[in-house]
Order: C-alpha cells, then structure tokens, then sequence
C-alpha cells in the first residue's frame, strides 16, 4: 500500500453488542481499514487480521483518542474509530468533528466518513416493546460534560412536555450520586406507576431488561453500561401472564391516561 | 408446516433504505417469516421468496395494519410486520402494542419480537458529521396523531433547555404548513446561525443532504420522506473547502458560542 497516499478516517458504530446488530455497512468498514482507534471493550469486540493494528485506550480519553486517530490518517493510514452503539449519539463521532475544528488545518482536508448503527435506546426499546413510539429525547447524564443544573434542567423540561426520556452514562465510580437524584426529580413531574425499563447488554447472552413503575426505580439498578428509559405519562403497560409485560407509547397523544 | 400451531409475530425494522445499513438480524427475520404487512414501498424493498406473501397497505393504516397481522400470527403464522428505519420509532412496533393492548385476550399470549434497525436520524446525522453528539430529542410533526399546541409546546421545550431536535414526519400534503410554523417558532427561541440539516435517503443513491443556517431554511425544502436535525445553539459548522462541511453538538457544555 502507497502510505504517501492521502489517508481516510471511518468512525464506525459496532451496534449495540449481539453481531448480529452490527451492519454489514460497518462489516465492510472495518474489513477496509488498517488501524483501530477506540475504547478496549469495543476492540475486543472486532476479530481482526494480522495486518490490521489495534491503537486502544481506556474511556474518558476520547479526545486524545481521535487526535491520533487523525494523526494517522492525514500521514496517510487507513483509520477506523470505533464507537459501541452509533457513533454519533454521546460517542466518538463529535469527538473527531471537535479534533478537527481545534486542529491543524489539513486535517479539514482528509476524508471523514461516519457509518452509523443501531444506538442502546432502541436495542433496549425493541425488548420492551415500543416505549419510544412517541416523541422522546436521549440525556447523558454525565456531569464530566456539563453542569449538573443543565442536566436538571433538560430533565424537568422534558417530563414536563411529556416527552419519553432515555438516560445515556446513568452512573459511574466517579459520580454514584446523579441517576438518584435524577429519579428523584422525575418523581416530582410524573406519576408514580410511569413504566420505567433498565436495559443492560440488549441482544446479548448476558442482557438484563427490567421493567418496574418509576417510584419502585432506585440507582442501584444500573451501572455505566446500562441504558434506561423512563415512559411518559402517556407511556402504557400491557401484562401478558408469563411473558414479559410490554410497555409502548402510543402513536396518538390521548391527554395523560389519568 | 403445522399451520395449527401458535404463530409468532416480528416487527422488523429495515434500516433506513441503503441494503447495507439492514442488520443480519433483520435479514435473518425477514428470511424465517411467511407474510409480511408494511406500508408497500418498504415491502418494495424485500426480495420475497415464491413461498413467502406480502399484505402491502397505504400509509395511515397502521392500526388496521396491526390487527390484521396479529390476526394472521394468532391463527399460526409465521408473520413479519416491516417498517423503514426503526420499528419503535414513530413506527409499526407502536402500533402493533396498541392493537394487542386493545384486541382479543389470546394476542397478549403470542410471541412478538421487535428487531431494531438505523433510524433515520441517524443515518442523516452520520452524512453531516456528528450533529445528535449532545443531548437530542425527536419529535415528529404530524398531526395525525397529536393536537398542533401539544408539538409547539415540545419544540419550544427542547429549544429553551438547549436539545438538537429531529424532526420526523415534517410534512404531508394533508399538512403543508405546520413545517413552517415549527420553523418560525425555532427562530423566536434560538440563533440565526443555528445550523439546520435536511436529510433525505441518506446512504441511497438518490440521497440529499442539505445543511444551512436557521434562519435561511424553508418547508419547501422538505417532503414526507425528509428528516430534519436543527441544531441547538452549542452546535457548530466546520467549513471544509471544496469538502461538505462537518456539523457537530460538542460533548461538553460550553454555555453557548455567542
């Protein structure tokens, strides 16, 4: 391969975990390039070739991580950033669009392609039935990114318009204490049998869905892999014996179901 | 086949129209069933076999859609329920939970899976860049399904609380002009500059992906198939010479770029 050639940077998403998730778009990204960028679980995930390198590096370095990603590629490497999930919701996708706006001005000149996948909320939302079937909106909740008060805010507004709300970084080491208070506050704006769904490895031998009214929700139900998705006040849920209720939000807007 | 066996019933999502963005996992659905419901241009999209039916319906039947599909599956077919994108979003999955929560007991009894697929939002967001990188919601615009004072009061919400909205369902010739007024409202709550992206048949052949400051956008600019991301105002446009430009939300809350 002529490494003087210009290089080209893919930021692929892996899916939600089952391979079966993954798109044969981003099958045939990752069989096209040389050097994979990313977070280790989401290496480990890729069986590459001999001649393919992998470049992996823990979570919260993901600036860094697409800084040399970029590096490689404008020297003329075929590069591949991996992200779980799509890699344009809360991943890596913003974080090399951000390299290059700080960064030297030739990086503005390299081909940048995105492939996207399925991201958690609708992997978790497929197992649950359809909660996001009505209008819903996705929140990190991590205060490494932006003040806590932001985040209280964007949560109050959102159950307060009545929108479906998925949870993205619920919780890490670092920060034990904000998916409490976040359920805490959503309390306050919503009713206390809203379906709430914890979500944890969606399509994977190890999943975990749980479904429970949201005064029964409690933070040590998810770690930092999970995904939740609180209903809305419009959210309904459908028992069904010895399966697994399901929970959807309705197409039609009826006015709250009280 | 025992055709007095219990049947079973999947809504799979196809990806947003691109073969090569449809999961194995969808694929491997569409393969096992034998009669598929779906609006007809996403049934279109199937290479059915000589054994397998199709049972094409128009638009804003899905209800009717649903039913007929759980009736088919409760008499022991092996039935799949096809939508484009993601079936849990503004989708089939929605509808097909509403007519069981509705229907004969016995349907609570059946097996329903949900494949999740690429959503259009995500597709278009990958052409641009990293656009939904920061806290998002969707809404969809038609008033079908919800009263107009309902969507107004979830557009300003999102944009008064700093969420990158995607707009789904945009426009109908039952509806022309509520795109308009969803446009006229953002530009009351956020920057002139705020960049807007519409994307239609992202990945497909005939794909258009259009990006321009809020307040140059118009409803002409859209049809049914369109998916519409306004940026919040943290988003930002990277110009890139003769290269689209990239647009990306930063992960970090910076308190506005003014």
């Amino acid at each position: 391969m002529n490494r003087s050639a210009a290089g080209s940077l893919t930021v692929v998403g892996l899916g939600p975990g089952n391979p079966e998730q993954m798109t044969p778009e981003a099958a045939a990204a990752v069989a096209a390039a040389e050097d994979f960028f990313g977070y280790f679980p989401y290496l480990d995930r890729l069986s590459l070739r001999p001649d393919q390198r992998r470049h992996a590096s823990d979570n919260r370095e993901e600036l860094a991580r697409a800084r040399a990603a970029l590096q490689m590629a404008i020297a003329g490497g075929k590069v591949c950033v991996v992200s779980g999930g799509d890699p344009g919701v809360f991943a890596m996708a913003a974080a090399v669009c951000e390299a290059i706006e700080e960064g030297p001005s030739d990086w503005r000149d390299l081909e940048v392609l995105v492939v996207p996948g399925v991201t958690a909320m609708l992997a978790v939302a497929a197992k649950a039935g359809a909660p996001l079937g009505h209008d819903f909106c996705a929140i990190s909740l991590s205060t490494n990114l932006k003040p806590w008060a932001i985040i209280e805010k964007r949560i109050t507004a959102a159950a307060e318009a009545g929108f479906v709300i998925a949870f993205y970084n619920p919780v890490s080491k670092a920060r034990p204490h904000q998916l409490s208070e976040a359920l805490d506050l959503l309390r306050r704006h919503l009713p206390a049998d809203v379906p709430v769904i914890f979500g944890r490895a969606a399509g994977r031998p190890n999943e975990s869905i749980r479904v429970l009214p949201l005064a029964d929700a409690t933070s040590d139900m998810a770690d930092m892999a999970t995904c939740i998705i609180i209903g809305s006040a419009e959210t309904r849920l459908i028992r069904r014996g010895d399966r697994q209720p399901l929970v959807y939000s309705p197409r039609s807007y009826t006015g709250g179901k009280a």
